[in-house]
């Protein structure tokens, strides 16, 4: 058993599910928006935020269901990262999963607005009706001042706008590991923290998984920018060599390839030591998906 | 007494000093985009919605400390839709609150970003602490997900794609109506609900606050469109004669100046009906302001 693969499929399928339903009985008389929406969040992703929230309600002892009004939630704000991101005016991607970007099939208007209304209707899922799956009121609204503060200016878009500044800048490893933070490492972070909480966890237990999906979304980024080098862009979705064209301050420019493995594997078994506390037959997903993270080739 | 341009200066000051401090502590690692946001957000707007989510928690019997919260996350996100919609992706504007718009001081990825930030930082507000100014957990959660549906894809965003989708087309009185009530009136009925519900009012004065509430935004929209073609830009802070420019649907536009006033006070006069069931001695200013709002020069 503790098949990684399976646990993957099966708890990116269930993500899958929930995300197909979301907006099915919303925005009848919004459909270019509602259309421009969808288009980026069921374009398959690798749903990698809900599957960190789901296993970490199962890490504490709760189940799957609890955590996945928040982790797809998450998804949605990831997902309106990318389209911004993407966007001319930022870094004018072309390609985003083998698709063309958001902007070029819905126009840079439209893209705008379908990132803006990602981030609302996250909000509202994680708001809604919470005690359906058996979250109180008051751990639902701890977990949006955690998700708000995660995506905001001292999260994700915070770490965007470093990011940028950053660009043919002189960059050191400090300001590199400030930008990693928040860019990506913020909102892994409130995944993990979220599906926790939601699955019952204890004050101590919700911020050692936090600490561990800081920790391996650190490793992911790292990953992603060792990706952007040595990757095929026809597993990747996307071309490859864009950092290095835009300037874009990343640890394999800063030390090169080679060191920059070692350190996402550093940093996966910094993420596996924080599950010493967990048992080990609840919290194997989370051990397997560290070292996934830095192994993946996509 | 009962002088609504005193009730209006206090509360705005209110807001005003409120909103001063909501990025005091915060942001020190993030500068540009903290400025870009604060920009924007002290630019001397009317603070028209946090005043309305006070004067309704106090029509209820509640304290305007109580909705203040929830009254400047709304403003914040109708920040950060100005902002938005000023890009040259969108309206195109150099001009807001007579100074430059935010992208033609920061650039548009930073406006782009700030707008992101200011939205999430929105729900942060709401969602921390609610209990500190005697709001329950289940209020506060009940006002994010009201907020989050006025703000998202069948709420303000939807109604901007609309708006973009209805320029230069043939816009009948029904569509019309559909982009005002979205566009404009949802994240003002949030706020007098908001308001209504954090200081206390019962299920049924909520949805009456609500419903007063979409009914001066659309006298809002009206008078605003109105001002669009009458107005002074001195007085405005932006150019008039825009929306014809850009072959906008509006009120004016379908038909004339003349009936379009005639509607804008027929609102009023409905939304100062729905007020009969409160105590005239507490909602009083809710009185005098729907008919400041079709009255005002600016």
């Amino acid at each position: 058993m503790h098949n990684l693969s399976d646990y993957l499929s099966q708890h990116q399928q269930q993500a899958e599910r929930y995300l197909r339903k979301v907006f099915e009985e919303r925005g009848h008389h919004f459909s270019k928006l509602k259309e421009a929406m969808i288009y980026s969040l069921l374009s398959g992703g690798k749903r990698f935020r809900p599957i960190l929230s789901m296993a970490c309600a199962e890490a504490v002892g709760g189940v799957a269901d609890q955590a996945l009004p928040f982790g797809c939630a998450i998804e949605l704000i990831h997902t309106f990262s990318l389209i911004h991101d993407d966007l001319p005016a930022m870094d004018n991607d072309d390609l985003r999963r083998g698709k063309p970007t958001n902007h070029k099939v819905f126009g840079e208007a439209h893209a705008v607005l379908a990132g803006d209304a990602l981030l609302s209707e996250a909000f509202l899922l994680m708001a809604r009706q919470p005690k359906e799956i058996g979250v109180s009121n008051e751990i639902a609204l701890d977990i949006v001042a955690r998700v708000a503060t995660a995506a905001g200016l001292e999260g994700m878009v915070g770490g965007q706008s470093l990011d940028l500044l950053a660009e043919n800048a002189d960059v050191n490893l400090a300001m590199l590991e400030l930008i990693h933070l928040h860019k990506t490492a913020a909102l892994i972070s409130a995944s993990t923290y979220a599906g926790a909480r939601a699955g019952g966890g204890d004050a101590l237990q919700c911020e050692k998984l936090a600490e561990y999906g800081r920790l391996i979304g650190l490793a992911f980024q790292v990953a992603d920018d060792i990706l952007n080098v040595t990757g095929k862009p026809e597993d990747l979705g996307k071309a490859i060599g864009s950092d290095k064209q835009r300037g874009k301050a990343t640890y394999p420019a800063l030390f090169g390839v080679e060191a920059s493995r070692k350190k996402a594997f550093e940093l996966a078994d910094r993420a596996i030591a924080v599950l010493n506390d967990f048992s080990e037959d609840l919290s194997w997903p989370l051990h397997k998906l560290a070292r996934f993270v830095v192994e993946r080739d996509r």
